[in-house]
C-alpha cells in the first residue's frame, strides 16, 4: 500500500473539524458551514464527510447533514451502532477495524472523486484526542493530512480550559488551527476571554455563533426550530467569516508553497551547495514530514493532490531515526522547555543532562568512558575530541605547546566542516579549497569490502597488494565482520606488520602524532566507504602498542589497560553509531575499545542537534592542573541544553526499546550469515538477496554494500569517477520520479558515483520492499 | 516582593490536584486522599488548600473537606460567590484582584505554617487551563511551584480525549503528573483505554475509584451516603497507591536533587572550567527555571523550602531573552516538531527557515544583505563568515589558494571555541594553550568606554597616546555614542589618520588579509570591554577605502555601493545584537553595515541552538563557479533545523512587539543622555544614578558601564588583574549568597576581575532595583 500523504488540492478546500470536547456541537457548527458554503459557493460541490460514526443511525450526524443541508453529498466512512468511543464502538462490531493508513487512503479517495471545484467538510468524532478503530487518538491520525483546522470550542462552564487545551494538543503535532468557532453563552461568555487569548498569542479568530434552540420533545416543531436556526444563522457574518478565512488560508498557502523555491533561491544560501548550478525549480518544498516521508510539492494535474509524500533517503543527512513528527520526542522537547527552557551549564547540573550523560557511559558498554562532554553538533564534538587527545598525547609525552602534531587517520574521512575538524582529514573535494584548511596528519589506505558481482569480497588496492596480499572472497558479510574469527585466523598479521612499517617509517621522519582518529567501518560523507573492520582494529592494537614510536615515555610498554596507550584512540561515530548500522556502537564491529568517541545526529532521533564526546578518566586528567587556563577551553552557549537532552534520552530509550522488542527481527537473519565475534549481529533493513541481485546488474553497478539501516551502490561512471561523476545522480533523478502512479517518490542525496539511500529505525518491511522495487527499476532503465 | 518560587519540603508533600475538565470529582479524588493520608499518615498534619474558589460558601470545597474529612484543616484563599470562572468571578465581585505572585506567594505561606512533617493538598479550581483571577491560565499561573500533580481524569463519553489534552497542557508546561485518578465507568470504561496509554507512553499509572453514590434529594441521606463511600473507599488501593507512589517520588525527588552534585562531579566534563578547582558542593543544582529563575537545591533547615530561587546573571551564557520555559517559545518548538521533525535542508526549504531568513533580511535594515546561511551556534557560525570572507578577498585579489590570509581586527576579541573561530584572535587566555590554535591576523588596540569616579571617559591607553592623544570626558554615554557627532566634530581624524598608518605598515611588510572582523561596540568574552564606537567606526570607513592597501585589484577605489570594498567587514553580533544593548543590531551604534553578520544567542530567545550569518550578495557571488566544490563548503546536519527557526521566529518578533509597544520605555530616558546618530537610543535597565554610584566605590571599583541589559564592573584586584583575579569572584559569591532572609539569590559569571551581569528582555524594573541594592550591600562589605 502506497504512504498516505497531506491532503491539498488547489480547488478542493478540505476543512478538519475538531470538537474541543464531545457534545460542543461540531455537527451544528458543520451543517450551518456547509449551508453557508452552498449559499456563498452556488456552483460549486459541497461534500460531507465523517470518516467515523458511533451510536444510532438515526441520529448519525451525516443524517443531520441531509437534512438540514440537503444540497451537500454527505457521507460516512465507517458507522458503529454502539454509541461509544469509536475504538470501543469498532471492537464490539463484526465489521474488520480499519488501520489509520486504510482510513486515511479512504478519505483522499472521496477527495479523488471531487472532480470539480468544491469544499470537502470532515468532521471528526468525540473530542480531539478521541480513538479512532483502530485505537490510535484522532490528533495522532489525522496528522499527516495537514488539512487545517476549525476548532468547535466549548462555551459551558470549564469551556475555557478545554479549548486551550484541545487547542494546545492539535498545535504541537502541526496542526494550523484556521478559526475556532463557539456558541454563544450569555452567562458564562468564555468567547469574551478566548477571542483575546487566541487573538494575542495565535492570531487566530474565535467567532462566536448564536445559541442553538431548546430542544423540543415534539419533532416536528424541533426540526422546525433547527430549519429556521440554520436558515438565518448560516447567514451570519461570523459563519460567512469562517469560511472566507478558509478559502483565502487555503489559496495563500498553496501560492505561498508555490513561490517558496523562488524566495529561497534569491535569499537562503545553501550548505554544500554550487547555487549557479542550483535553479529555484530544483528546490524540494516541503510542506511538512511524517514519518519517513517528506509531503513536497509536486505539480500534478487539476484536481490532483499538490502534496506528494517523498521517502526522506538520505534520512534527512543522516539524523532520522524515529520518523518525522514523532509525538513522543514532540512531548519530551516540550516538557523540558516548559521546565528549564535552557540552563547555563558551567558550574551546573539538571536532571536531562545528567541522565542522558549516565544513560551513554552505561550503554556504550566501554569500561575506558567516564566522562560526558556536550556541545553542538558533530564537527564540534569532533574538535572537542582532538582538543581531548592532543592535549592528552602532548602532556604524556613531554611535547611542548608549539609541537606540530597530527592525527593518524584513513583516506576519505571526514569529521566535519569546522577548520579544526576539517584538519583531520587528507586533502580532498571537500577542504582542499578553503583558505585555513591544513590537513594535519598522516592517512593510511586500507581494503574494503564490497559485494560485487554475486561475491562478498574484501578488495585491496593495487598500492597495498605487496604488503597485504590479494583480496580474498567470503561466504557471508558477517564472515567479513568476524573479527575475532579472522584475527584467529591470522588474518590481522599481514595488516599490522604493515602498519607498524609505516608507523616505524614517519617516526623516522620525525612526525609528531597526537591521536588515531577514525569513522568506524563506514565512511560516511568520504563516499559511503565500507572499511575492512579488521584493518582498523589492528590498527587500534598497532598504535596502541606502539608508544615508543610516538614518544619516550616510559609508559610506553603495551599492557590492556582503561588508561589510554601509544596514542588516544577517537572514534567518530557520529554516522556510524547508535544503531545506525544496527549495533549501539559501531566500536562493537571491530571489537575494541576507543579512548574517546563522539556522538551525534541519531542522538536526538533527528529533531534538533546536539552532540556528546564521550572519554575516559586518563585522558580527562590530562587536563588537571591548578592552572584554571590549562581547563578543556570549548563550550558553546547552549551547552547540554535541556531540550536537547531529554530528546535524546527519549530517542536513546525509544531506540534500545525497539532492539529489546525484537521490533528488527523481521529484518535480521535474512541472509547476512552468523558472526562469532561477542554481541555482534549483522543485518540490514535492505535484504540480502536484493543486495546481491543489484551486485549482478554490472552494466552500470560498480559494487554495493547494505548495513544496519543504510544501502550505498557504487555506480560504474565511464570514466569521470568521483565527486563529479553524474551516474549516481541519474539514478537519483529516476527515484525522484518516484512510483508509475506518481503516488510516492524517494529523495535521495548523492556522494559522487555513489547512490546511498537510508531508512529510519522505524521504517517498515514494506516501504523498504517498495524502494527496493524501485531501485531495481530505475537500474533496469539505465 | 521576592521572587515566588518551586515550592518543595522535605516533609511536606505538596500534591495540586488537577482536573482534566470541570465537574470530574477533583474535590470526591481529594477528600479520598485528605482521609487516606488521615489514615496512613494519622501522626503528621493533613492540610487542604482551595486558592482560588468560586459558587456559593455551602457548595465551597473546603465546605466538603470539613465535612468528610473532618481531621484535616482545610482552608481557602480566595472565595468568589459567583458560580463561573475565577477570572470573572473575581471581576464580578468587590474584592481586589490578587496578582499570581500574590496568589504563589500566599500559597507559599500557608506551607510555611505548617512547621511538622505532613501533607498539603492544593485543590485547583475548574479545567486545567481555567483562569485564575488576573486572567492567567492556572496552568501558565501554578507553573513556578513545580509540584507534582495528581490529575482527575475524565470517566465520561469524551474524557479519553479531556485526559490526554489536559495532560498534555500540564507536561509542555514542566509538570511531573504523579498518578492519574479515574472514577469508574462501566459504560464507557476510559479507564482501559488510558491504563494502558498512559502506562506505556509516560510510565504514569492510572488509578481507577470507584464510582460516587448517586445524588439523593435527601441531604441526610446523600451525607450518609457520601460518609459510607468515603469510609469504605478511602482505604481503597488505588487510591492508597496514589498516596505510596507520591510520598515515594517526593523522597526520590529530594534525593535526586541531593545526588546530582556528586554525580555530576563524577561523570560530566564541564566546558571552561578547572575541574580541579570544582568540588561537588559548588554545582548548581538546578530543578527547574521560570522567567529570570533558576529554581535551585539550596540547604535550608528543616522545615524550610529546599529550593531557592536564584536570577540567572549571566542570562545562561547570554542567551536568554524571554524568560526561562516561555510558554510560546515551548508552543513554537512544539508546534515545529509536530509539523516536520528536522527537514534536512540542502536543496530543500521549509516555511520556518524561509521566513527566518527574510525576517532578519528585512528588519536588520542594512542594504548589504541578501543571503542567510544557517549554522548551530557562534562559533560555527563565525567559521562560516570567516570562510565567506577569505574566499571573497582571496577572488577578488586573485591571490592563490594557498596565501596566507589573516584577519583585522581587535585585542580582546573572542568569536568562537572551534579552531576556526579561535584562530581569528590573538593569542590569548582562552587559545593559546589550545594545540592547534595559530592566530593568524593583525589586532589593534583601542580606546574604551567607561565610566569611573561618577566620569563617563572615553580612555586612551598609553601606547596610543602619541597619535590619539588624551583620553577625554563627556557629559553622558550617550554623548559618547553620538558618532555623528563626534564625526562631525572631527573626532574621528586622528582614529583615521592612526588607522591608516598601522594599515600601511601591515602591507609594507607583505601581511595579506581577507577580513576586517570585530565585535560591535562590546567585546564579550574578552572582559566586556566597552570599545570607542567611533574607532570601530573608523576601522570600518579606513579599510573600505583602502582597496590598494590589502591587494592590486583596480576595483579598488572608494565608494559608497553594496558591494564590499577593501575588505569584507564582518561583524560578530553573537552577543551584542537582537536588543542585547538595547537595538536590534549592535552594527546600528557604529552607523555602517558590515558586508557579513553573524547571529546566535537570543536568536532563539534562551531555548535552544541556532546560528544564521548573513551576507551580501557581492560575498555570496565569489562562490559561483562551474566548479561544484568551489561552493561554500560547510552544513551541519540539523542545518536550519524547523524546530530552532520556529523558536526563532517567535523570539524575533515578540522581542519587536516589545520594543514597538513600549515595553522598555521605564527604563528609557533615564538620564543616559540623547543621541543624535540616527535612530540610536542610548538605555539600559540599569538605571545611570545606579552606575555613576557605583562607579564612585572608588575602594573596589576601577571602572563600569552598562547598555542594555548588561552591567559590568571592573574591580580594583591589587596587582593580579586579569582572568585569574579574585576580586570579581567574591562578589560573584557574595551576590550567591544573596538576600538577608535567605528568599532569592544571583547566580553570576566572572571573566577575570569583571563582575556582570544581565537581564532578559522580560526582566522587570523592581527586580532590576532589588539587584542593584543586592550589589550596592555586597560592594560595601568588600
Amino acid at each position: 500500500m502506497p504512504p498516505v500523504g497531506a491532503l491539498l488540492r488547489r480547488s478542493l478546500r478540505t476543512p478538519l473539524v475538531f470538537g474541543s470536547s464531545t457534545d460542543v456541537g461540531k455537527t451544528i457548527v458543520t451543517t450551518l458551514l456547509c449551508r453557508a458554503a452552498t449559499a456563498r459557493w452556488g456552483h460549486e460541490r459541497i461534500s460531507y464527510l465523517k470518516p467515523v460514526s458511533t451510536g444510532s443511525l438515526d441520529d448519525a450526524d451525516a443524517r443531520h447533514i441531509i437534512r438540514y443541508a440537503p444540497r451537500v453529498m454527505a457521507q460516512t466512512l465507517y458507522q458503529y451502532d454502539s454509541p461509544k468511543s469509536p475504538h470501543s464502538a469498532a471492537r464490539e462490531s463484526e465489521q474488520l477495524i480499519p488501520t489509520d493508513q486504510e482510513l486515511l487512503a479512504k478519505i483522499h479517495h472521496v477527495a479523488d472523486l471531487s472532480k470539480t471545484p468544491g469544499w470537502l467538510f470532515i468532521e471528526t468524532a468525540g473530542g480531539v484526542h478521541s480513538p479512532v478503530p483502530s485505537g490510535t487518538t484522532q490528533a495522532d491520525m489525522y496528522t499527516p493530512l495537514r488539512s487545517p483546522v476549525i476548532l468547535v470550542g466549548d462555551s459551558k462552564l470549564g469551556g475555557i480550559s478545554q479549548t486551550i487545551s484541545a487547542f494546545e494538543s492539535l498545535h504541537l503535532r502541526g496542526y494550523d488551527v484556521a478559526s475556532i468557532a463557539l456558541f454563544r453563552d450569555d452567562v458564562y461568555r468564555n468567547f469574551e476571554y478566548l477571542v483575546d487569548y487566541f487573538g494575542e498569542k495565535y492570531n487566530i479568530p474565535v467567532r462566536t455563533l448564536a445559541t442553538v434552540p431548546e430542544r423540543e420533545l415534539n419533532d416536528q416543531l424541533e426540526q422546525q426550530n433547527m430549519q429556521t436556526y440554520y436558515k438565518e444563522q448560516s447567514q451570519a457574518v461570523d459563519v460567512v467569516n469562517i469560511l472566507e478565512r478558509f478559502d483565502t488560508c487555503h489559496r495563500h498557502r498553496i501560492s505561498d508553497l508555490e513561490q517558496m523555491a523562488n524566495r529561497a533561491h534569491k535569499h537562503i544560501w545553501y550548505p554544500f551547495t554550487q547555487q549557479k548550478h542550483l535553479s529555484s525549480d530544483q528546490i524540494n518544498v516541503i510542506d511538512s514530514a511524517h514519518g519517513d516521508y517528506f509531503q513536497m510539492l509536486h505539480q500534478s494535474p487539476e484536481p490532483g493532490n499538490l502534496l506528494q509524500p517523498s521517502f526522506d533517503g538520505s534520512a534527512s543527512w543522516w539524523t532520522q531515526g524515529l520518523g518525522h513528527a514523532n509525538p513522543k520526542l514532540t512531548m519530551a522537547a516540550a516538557y523540558a522547555s516548559g521546565r528549564y527552557g535552557h540552563v547555563m551549564f558551567a558550574g551546573s547540573i539538571h536532571e536531562p543532562a545528567l541522565s542522558l550523560a549516565e544513560n551513554l557511559l552505561n550503554n556504550m558498554h566501554n569500561p575506558r568512558f567516564s566522562r560526558v562532554f556536550f556541545s553542538d553538533n558533530g564537527s564540534t564534538g569532533c574538535e572537542v575530541a582532538v582538543k581531548m587527545a592532543l592535549r592528552a598525547a602532548r602532556t604524556r609525552y613531554g611535547w611542548n605547546s608549539h609541537a606540530k602534531l597530527g592525527i593518524l587517520g584513513l583516506k576519505g574521512s571526514y569529521h566535519g566542516d569546522t577548520i579544526g575538524a576539517m584538519d583531520c582529514s587528507e586533502p580532498g573535494i571537500f577542504n582542499e579549497k578553503v583558505e585555513w584548511y591544513e590537513g594535519k596528519g598522516y592517512w593510511f589506505d586500507y581494503p574494503t569490502v564490497k559485494c560485487t558481482n554475486g561475491r562478498w569480497i574484501v578488495d585491496v588496492p593495487e598500492t597495498l597488494k605487496a604488503d597485504l596480499g590479494e583480496g580474498k572472497e567470503y561466504e557471508s558479510p558477517a564472515k567479513i565482520l568476524d573479527v575475532d574469527g579472522r584475527e584467529q585466523a591470522h588474518e590481522a598479521r599481514r595488516y599490522e606488520a604493515y602498519i607498524e612499517k609505516v608507523l616505524k617509517m614517519l617516526s623516522r621522519r620525525g612526525q609528531k602524532f597526537g591521536a588515531l582518529m577514525m569513522e568506524p567501518i563506514i565512511l560516511g560523507a568520504g563516499g559511503m566507504i565500507f572499511v575492512d573492520p579488521l584493518f582498523q582494529r589492528a590498527l587500534v592494537h598497532v598504535v596502541r602498542r606502539s608508544a615508543h614510536l610516538f614518544g619516550n615515555s616510559s609508559g610506553g610498554s603495551w599492557r590492556e589497560s582503561i588508561d589510554w596507550n601509544g596514542l588516544p584512540v577517537v572514534f567518530d561515530e557520529v554516522f556510524s553509531g547508535l544503531y545506525r548500522l544496527g549495533q549501539y556502537t559501531s566500536a562493537s564491529f571491530l571489537g575494541t575499545h576507543p579512548d574517546i568517541s563522539v556522538h551525534a545526529k541519531l542522538l536526538t532521533g533527528g529533531l534538533i542537534p546536539l552532540c556528546t564526546t564521550l572519554a575516559s578518566e586518563s585522558i580527562f586528567n590530562a587536563f588537571s592542573s591548578d592552572d584554571k587556563s590549562d581547563a578543556l577551553l570549548h563550550g558553546h552557549s547552549y551547552t547540554a541544553h535541556p531540550v536537547g537532552c531529554q530528546v535524546a534520552l527519549e530517542s536513546l530509550n525509544e531506540m534500545r526499546q525497539l532492539d529489546a522488542n525484537g521490533a528488527w527481527n523481521a529484518f535480521k537473519n535474512r541472509g547476512w550469515g552468523e558472526c562469532t565475534t561477542g554481541g555482534v549481529q549483522i543485518w540490514s533493513v535492505w535484504s540480502s538477496e536484493f543486495v546481491v541481485h543489484v551486485s549482478r546488474q554490472v552494466t552500470h553497478v560498480e559494487s554495493i554494500w547494505a548495513l544496519g539501516s543504510v544501502l550505498a551502490i557504487t555506480l560504474k561512471s565511464g570514466g569521470s569517477a568521483g565527486y563529479k561523476s553524474t551516474a549516481a545522480q541519474e539514478l537519483q533523478s529516476r527515484m525522484r520520479q518516484g512510483s508509475v502512479d506518481g503516488s510516492w517518490s524517494v529523495n535521495s542525496r548523492v556522494l559522487g558515483n555513489v547512490f546511498y539511500i537510508m531508512a529510519s529505525q522505524t521504517t517498515t518491511e514494506s516501504t523498504v520492499t517498495g524502494i527496493e522495487r524501485l531501485i531495481l527499476k530505475a537500474l533496469s532503465m539505465g
